[in-house]
């Protein structure tokens, strides 16, 4: 299937002012309008420009929770766009570039979901990818009429069957359902058309979509989970999984276990692309790079780093007597999200950190590899990576935005275009041609045992 | 807040290739491919240069029940974008027409659709607006899980506390609430965010909404239904009712009763617009308008009007022993759309006319009013309407697209605009100024014993 040369797939995280905390207020091209679709449209462009394979908008279903409202004021990611309506607008004004949006398997239905994300992609003539997330907000459970989050493992359950029935849906129609014979006065031939008929222990959904079978036949599934129902639910249903890895050795142990895994389902792991994430600051010299990062570092307030810590490790140290002086005390791991809370637990107790310096370390960079640079020093830690056995691509994440990504496209992008790691143009049409991706087959058409015709007309 | 004279609204609705069951086999420029996003940017972009006010996606969440796999060949209906998404992307090529897309209330959660509505005003610079509908479908309901449609007056009750949860939610932030004061470090202002903590008879939501007000403060709320109920939910909540009135008469009724209804709810009936749909056909002589209607109708196979039939009386005649020659029956009102119902029973009864008859007539119009004829025609039915208290504006569904619209445009509109009934160019920024309606106020700024202060950060 793939012939290419191995190549790096790079994507780029939309932050509303830059993954850092201190971000939206660093340099004149900062604290953008986060509710300007326009602002999106010159990230996007640049990013099409680089050549990138994807755009990619994470979500929640509610506000963060921030414990303090001096640390809310602070930041700028309260408020944000929806992505499937964001990247839609995106669709218009790009031609190559992959676009995906993050939608919750928790409060969501499948059949919504899967018509959204088959809209998507038709609009972008197949250009569509779904992060599938389970949502491990507190404050999001209780925008949806819980009074908790639902359990770590049953969020879990619940997408497994979620995306199974998705990508049924997506199956409803044969790719030449569709005849528009005008003559004939037939537009489509039912007889293409599948019923699901799906009875599980989450959902019954009858189908069959109401829209064509989308371009790239499944857009392409997403998945960022650590945990292991995550690894489980990403090694047998995802095309891509986003991670935070704070180091390479980290990296290359995850990256080998989903590859395992991936392989026990009895796929090709190669149809599996590791992407870390790598937080980023490129500067013309090692002393602007450092120099930048501390500047950064100082436009945190205190009390938002505080609050970070908190909310990341779902645990109010404050409330419960510690303050940033002490060290990390052994606490029980919450139903939040546990890959989190454990890469915490081990950097605060490998560099013996206060949790007032594991703090700033969790607020800049969430736990995943945070780098600045020059250009040559970012190429050559990507490659390492690369040809170590720690990722197939990255997903970047500019400290502080347009400008940070506008650096990583101009100064290290022909690096490594140069070094043959990074390709020159766009080799497809679709998303899934552009990662090096099968379109997956029709499971109707690949099972006849699977669906029925639709009783619609019964 | 109205001081221009009184002009029509006019709105256009999106059908795949129009608005006659026959009209994707009509002609050089029908049967366009429904999946295809240039499509519906061609039929918009031609709407704004007609500088109609809205454009408008109806829709389902299933595909539409139609007996008969003969049938359901015939149709062109049945593959649609998702509204939200393809609104999002036509905001993008065009800038003054307002953009309304259809959102059920009964299987969706009001935070999801508050947030996705909202986006989309963001996205289109206000002129976003959300046709709320409680899917009448039941080939919906097991899309969603549930053996058979919820009771219509339930639904209705749902939607009515729909409705006010996503109007809150959309006033959870003050218009100034954010900063993005750099110096100070300050994006936010935490005071000027409200938590809803709504807890109702079907919703529990704490809220703040995780995207700023809206630009219009709420986008413009349409509605369609006819029964008491829907009637009821319209006058309380609605901007504009989309109707299908099939005579002058039954449109005057109509009208003074919602703006009866609307009045005693202690609102400006001014301010909820009453929108007949019409479908059209416009050609240069009557004598053309008259054959290509005949054109039409013999382009619609039987098997679909007489399944279109039984799935709007909901009711299958066939099975209870009808045939085409028979006359209507007594037949029970199901738990459907109610109101289209009623008006065939009417239509029937009035016109003498056997059941297959009637299906041909429900296959065109659909209860609504239709017309063929030259611009002047249309113009001076529309203006006899429009001056004799049936209408303030009219839904156009052009029989055939995109040339439908086009006729329209270049024929209809400047008679309409040398008339002094419909304005040369948009006369403001939003959907909602175009319209001539209010930029509601906060309700939390209104009232500030509503809502609390986000216990997010408590």
């Amino acid at each position: 299937m793939n012939t290419r040369p191995r190549r790096m797939i790079l994507a780029t995280f939309i932050h509303n002012s830059g993954a850092h905390p201190g971000g939206w207020r660093y340099g004149a091209s900062a604290g953008a309008d986060q509710h300007d679709v326009q602002h999106y449209v010159r990230l996007v462009k640049k990013a099409e420009e680089g050549k990138l394979h994807c755009y990619f908008s994470g979500d929640q279903q509610g506000l963060p929770y921030i414990k303090g409202a001096d640390a809310y004021a602070a930041t700028d990611y309260a408020g944000k766009l929806e992505p499937t309506t964001l990247l839609a607008a995106l669709a218009m004004v790009t031609s190559d570039i992959g676009l995906i949006g993050t939608v919750s398997t928790t409060y969501n239905e499948p059949y919504a979901v899967a018509r959204r994300i088959a809209s998507l992609d038709h609009i972008t003539r197949g250009r569509a990818g779904w992060n599938v997330v389970t949502s491990a907000g507190a404050s999001e459970a209780r925008n949806f009429g819980a009074e908790d989050l639902m359990d770590h493992d049953l969020r879990y359950e619940r997408a497994e069957e979620f995306v199974d029935v998705v990508k049924h849906l997506w199956d409803s129609w044969a790719d030449d359902a569709v005849l528009r014979d005008k003559a004939a006065g037939r537009y489509f031939d039912p007889a293409k058309l599948r019923q699901l008929n799906h009875r599980g222990r989450f959902f019954n959904v009858a189908g069959p979509l109401n829209v064509g079978r989308p371009p790239q036949g499944h857009p392409v599934i997403v998945q960022a989970g650590g945990s292991g129902p995550g690894r489980a639910l990403s090694a047998r249903t995802a095309d891509m999984i986003f991670t935070a890895q704070s180091s390479k050795d980290k990296g290359q142990a995850f990256y080998a276990d989903m590859k395992a895994r991936a392989t026990a389902f009895g796929r090709d792991p190669a149809h599996l692309a590791v992407i870390p994430s790598v937080q980023l600051m490129v500067r013309s010299t090692e002393a602007e790079a450092r120099a930048a990062e501390e500047e950064l570092l100082e436009l945190i307030p205190d009390a938002l780093a505080w609050s970070t810590l908190c909310m990341q490790m779902g645990f109010d140290f404050g409330a419960a007597g510690y303050g940033p002086d002490d060290h990390m005390p052994d606490i029980p791991l919450t139903n939040g999200g546990q890959w989190v809370q454990q890469e915490l637990m081990r950097i605060a107790r490998a560099d013996n950190l206060t949790l007032g310096q594991l703090a700033r370390r969790a607020t800049v960079s969430r736990a995943s590899f945070a780098m600045a640079g020059t250009p040559e020093h970012v190429a050559d830690t990507l490659e390492d990576w690369f040809r170590s056995g720690a990722a197939d691509g990255f997903s970047l994440s500019p400290n502080y935005q347009p400008g940070g990504l506008d650096d990583f496209v101009d100064q290290v992008v022909p690096i490594l275009q140069r070094r043959g790691l990074f390709r020159t143009d766009y080799e497809g049409a679709t998303l899934r041609d552009n990662l090096g991706l099968p379109r997956p087959a029709n499971s109707f058409a690949a099972d006849p045992s699977l669906g029925a015709e639709p009783d619609l007309w019964a």
